[in-house]
């Protein structure tokens, strides 16, 4: 893609480094990312400073150059809504508790690990060396806690069914889990104690609003529903029409069972949502062309029901042509999100796009991708990109009983064959009591392909179960209700929204970010770098002297006003390291660029730039080079362009 | 001051516009807000972008212009964190019930509109006219619940109970109120009912974390509490040197019995708090020459002792020099936030720094000045920056038992007298217990004059009174502690930072900034203009066409993508409304600019330019205008500078 190549990393080199000299050591990474504030265990400094920029590159990506509605709803929410999502019944992980301790474990996690150590004991105990197995699905899942391997021989038989087990795990319910536990006599490993029942713990947090006592709300788990509670408003904005997006960024909530694994699982996290409602009928997107050529690493369903994961590699306009990607506007976000973590700095040869299998999806679901970013934990998802069809708008408009549906004028009126459904209404209302309205509204708000079945049902069987939105089914039978094929002429289309939803896990994104731009200098693996780009580094430009001369000093904090006036985050370095000292604090910083005074600085009046991965300096007057710091930080030239513009230069201070 | 002369409104005008031709009209503006998507209840669409637009300007003025270290800690608190900081205990409120109905109040608000609403009725039996009070403090408070008055007299000494009463509604203790109900006969002017006895009513909200129900959590009623709890790690990120300040960015949450009065008192809201951390023997500030000249509208504390309002303009330098406000680091505050408060558009002139009043502060405050802004709501607290002295390092560091503190080494060590505490360890830990340790460490905390003061007291009263961080107090005895005063040579100084917090209310400010910004086309009321800084205003231009031709509108949306490229907001138009109405829209909506494109756009490459508050217009080459747009927009240019770029223009398409 021709736009994407042009806004390619502005600080692209022309002499490549090599950033692979050492292996990938997740100790020094850790180290470095604690010992120079940028998280632990929360983020701070310098992480809260990378998340914000990292956001407002989001915004100026999605919702400036999309032109999206912008929404701030509330953390604190109603119960009512997330009984309407569907939260409050189904929003629950299975726990477990250690009958003697009390010690709490996600049911499916203990029982993996507990199946996982013997797996490995027994082929300790028949002198297997530990296969290596391609990646699987079940492979990539975070680490849950780790249990010591006994060697200890198992009959062929239990391996199978302890390898069948594993390959199911994340499909067995509660009571399933219960009775797993039983069989296979898993107890705490820790303790040699058995287990209560799984019993279910909803990861919301709940708090009473007001001080009465009786209203009940929860912290969002996702800010999506504040989308769909104010759709009626947004279509309004948006003059009755689609399309048109919704975004929000903003802090949600899991009340996690155990959050472990650092910054990929904890209770409180942000999150950046986009909604975007389309056509049922017309899904194609006015600006996919501009997107069309982008590469993606695709892992279809398919391939993944064949037990593999190799990737293919092809354009989005190729998946969508080919069926692959189910249709146009979701490719669009595909393109766009794939554009968005390269900008940020993702590297793209640990991205990939992962299909959901029919089974992983939810049923009202058309199709899913999520964006995997390969770190130290495996492939973890960090951008889920869902066509949700019309079931939100639907539960919501159900449960409110307004309307959320597009009236479109057609251009010919059209005559079209109805199923039209006639109930008998006292002897409905008799029957069904104060459930009537609701099973009528459940019947009405049918397509016609599920309409037809009722119908097929009611004639042959004179009677067919309804299931209402509040979950409970019904019996209705033909002497209630008639469905009658009708041929009526329209003047308007109606229809309720479908919804395309790309959601961003951004504390994921963001740690993924650090993994890859982590290296260390070929000549010392302590001397470790973060290939930030400019656009999301939380420092720009330091500032450094070669000597402690008052003349100097004076001239960096002169240099850094003219910095600041320009917006370009810039911090002075004044104390009494070495310079070689300084680069290297802020090479670990992910400061991209260096101005250093010397005392030319003051007899010729230059200033020196460096460039942090190559360490390569060039020299200028001093307002050239921070004019040219303003522009490769603003990403409107590259390192190469500012070498051609500025003189290159070989200084004696640069003492790596 | 001449820097903040010259980054004045770069949207100024030659020719100035009549915006005061109709009174300001509470109705008109709230229904436009609503209208067009600003809030209702809660922030949507234009709030959400104005608010971070808002954000955006805050963190450049104050994170990136300062070099503050950014902090996001969590929302959801642990009970711990909150009980030292005393919010567990003290951060509630007074409420009664009604003994039939159950419905909930805050004590002192239906205390106070029964009691003026008596008054009032005495006022109506006696004839006498409403008098025209100067307003008062008490007055500026937000309006409660209105009850109904009725024409009764009163006695006269009920009279000035009642007015004294009134006084001092916010001194009473719950207590205290029960006893005002009761004496009074106070009882529910809707029910005619008896209320109970005051109870406490914490406004956190409260939660439980993790599954074992045991882990109580509150959500932050502030985001200061995250700042101390991570002191020591800013401060050995500073090098372990004073000054500088962390600043964060959130969501906080307060309970409220009852929230209404639109923006101003709601349960979720986005704060912005700075603490800056001083010596307390150094509060002088490096860059106070930068801002000495910046004018404040104060209202000294000793005014309002005399019972008066008026306000003294002058300069933050005379100010400190004159020792109205504490201290330089104060006063640079002051004036940074007067600077960012009038940059992203409030009106100076309806803008005030309250000082509070001995009895209105913490015990442990220095100084607090709260920036009041003037709006239908009366004058409301927005930004309170107070210098909150050692006390929050300190219950902290009691708490944690981790010291919070500064070591200086000294240039020339230096011999000071001292105080010394000395303990007789078993007798006192006999006599004390558990709380011997806290109480020797309060007295060894003391700083000298307090620790003078105990001195004193032991030796004249042989006994002294020492409150502990856990708010009890405990009774010495000189048998039991002796203070004796040494003569030591020191080399390090040992310190605990002072704290000075300028908290931002980011909501009320929002609110205030629409209500500043918004007013009426002389020749029609209902014309609405909100004259938002182009800074902070959620679009920036306009892109419209004067007709529906296929040419035109492809070149809109030619003109649209250059504009996004350069960053700037914009929206096009293509609707079938006229070029007045889609003009008059986006005047509502805040948009400074708008670029018109007609026949000669095609013909001889011309757009026009449209600037919102003077309707003038201004014509050139397409590529020019974009340019212009794009500083004005940063703020590079002011529409001055653009009218001597570009052409005036007189079409025939500006309807109005």
């Amino acid at each position: 893609m021709a736009a994407a190549a042009s806004t390619a990393n502005p600080n692209a080199l022309t002499t490549p480094v090599n950033k692979t000299a050492h292996e990938f050591d997740k100790a020094i990474l850790d180290a470095t990312l604690t010992r120079r504030f940028f998280f632990t265990p929360a983020f701070e400094i310098y992480g809260a400073s990378l998340l914000a920029n990292i956001l407002d590159a989001w915004r100026k990506h999605y919702i400036i150059e999309e032109d999206m509605l912008e929404l701030d709803t509330t953390i604190m929410t109603m119960s009512e809504v997330l009984k309407t999502s569907g939260h409050v019944d189904k929003f629950a992980d299975w726990m477990v508790k250690d009958t003697k301790t009390g010690e709490i474990f996600r049911a499916d996690h203990i029982v993996e690990a507990v199946i996982e150590a013997r797996l490995k004991g027994d082929k300790e105990a028949r002198g297997v060396a530990e296969e290596v197995k391609e990646e699987t699905e079940a492979d990539k899942k975070k680490k849950k806690k780790k249990v010591k391997s006994v060697a200890v021989k198992l009959e062929d038989s239990v391996v199978a069914e302890y390898e069948s087990l594993l390959a199911q795990i994340d499909n067995y319910t509660g009571p399933q889990l219960g009775e797993i536990i039983r069989k296979h006599n898993i107890v705490n490993p820790l303790t040699g104690n058995e287990f209560t029942e799984p019993v279910e713990f909803n990861l919301m947090f709940e708090s009473n609003i007001g001080p009465t006592g009786h209203i009940k709300g929860y912290l969002r788990p996702e800010t999506a529903q504040g989308h769909f509670v104010n759709f009626a408003k947004l279509l309004e904005f948006n003059n009755g029409r689609v399309p048109f997006a919704s975004a929000q960024i903003g802090k949600s909530f899991r009340n996690e069972i155990a959050p472990r694994q650092g910054l990929l699982r904890v209770r409180e996290f942000t999150m950046a949502e986009i909604e975007h409602y389309v056509d049922p009928l017309d899904k194609k997107h006015t600006r996919f062309n501009e997107v069309k050529d982008v590469k993606l690493m695709l892992l279809p369903k398919d391939v993944q029901m064949d037990g593999r994961t190799d990737l293919r590699q092809m354009t989005v306009g190729d998946a969508v042509a080919q069926g692959i990607v189910d249709n146009e506007t979701l490719g669009y976000f595909l393109a766009r999100t794939q554009l968005f973590l390269t900008k940020i700095g993702i590297d793209p040869t640990r991205l990939r796009c992962r299909q959901h299998m029919a089974n992983e999806m939810a049923h009202y679901a058309a199709d899913c991708w999520d964006f995997e970013i390969q770190s130290s934990y495996g492939w973890i998802e960090c951008v889920g990109c869902a066509d949700r069809s019309a079931y939100d708008l639907t539960v919501h408009s159900v449960r409110t009983k307004q309307p959320l549906r597009v009236q479109q004028t057609l251009d010919q009126p059209r005559t079209v064959e109805k199923l039209e459904v006639v109930t008998d209404p006292k002897a409905f209302g008799i029957k069904f009591k104060k459930d009537a309205t609701s099973i009528r509204e459940t019947l009405t708000g049918m397509d016609k392909e599920r309409l037809q079945c009722v119908k097929d049902e009611l004639e042959k069987n004179q009677s067919s179960i309804v299931k209402c939105a509040d979950g409970r089914s019904h019996e209705i039978t033909s002497d209630l209700v008639k469905i009658n094929a009708v041929t009526v002429t329209e003047h308007i289309r109606e229809f309720t929204p479908n919804v395309i939803e790309p959601s961003f896990g951004i504390g994921r994104i963001l740690y993924s970010l650090l993994e890859h731009s982590y290296w260390a200098r070929e000549q010392d693996k302590a001397r470790v770098v973060l290939s930030l780009p400019p656009l999301v580094a939380p420092i720009k430009c330091l500032i450094v002297t070669i000597s402690q001369d008052p003349e100097l000093r004076a001239l960096i904090h002169e240099i850094s006003r003219k910095l600041r006036k320009l917006g370009v985050a810039s911090r002075v370095d004044d104390s009494g390291a070495s310079i070689g000292k300084k680069y290297a604090r802020n090479d670990e910083l992910g400061t991209p660029f260096g101005c250093t005074v010397d005392f030319a600085s003051i007899k010729n009046g230059t200033l020196t730039l460096r460039e942090r991965d190559s360490t390569a300096q060039l020299i200028g007057p001093i307002d050239d080079v921070i004019a040219t710091v303003d522009e490769l930080v603003k990403g409107s030239i590259t390192w190469e362009d500012a070498s051609s513009r500025l003189q290159s230069y070989s200084g004696v201070q640069d003492v790596e």
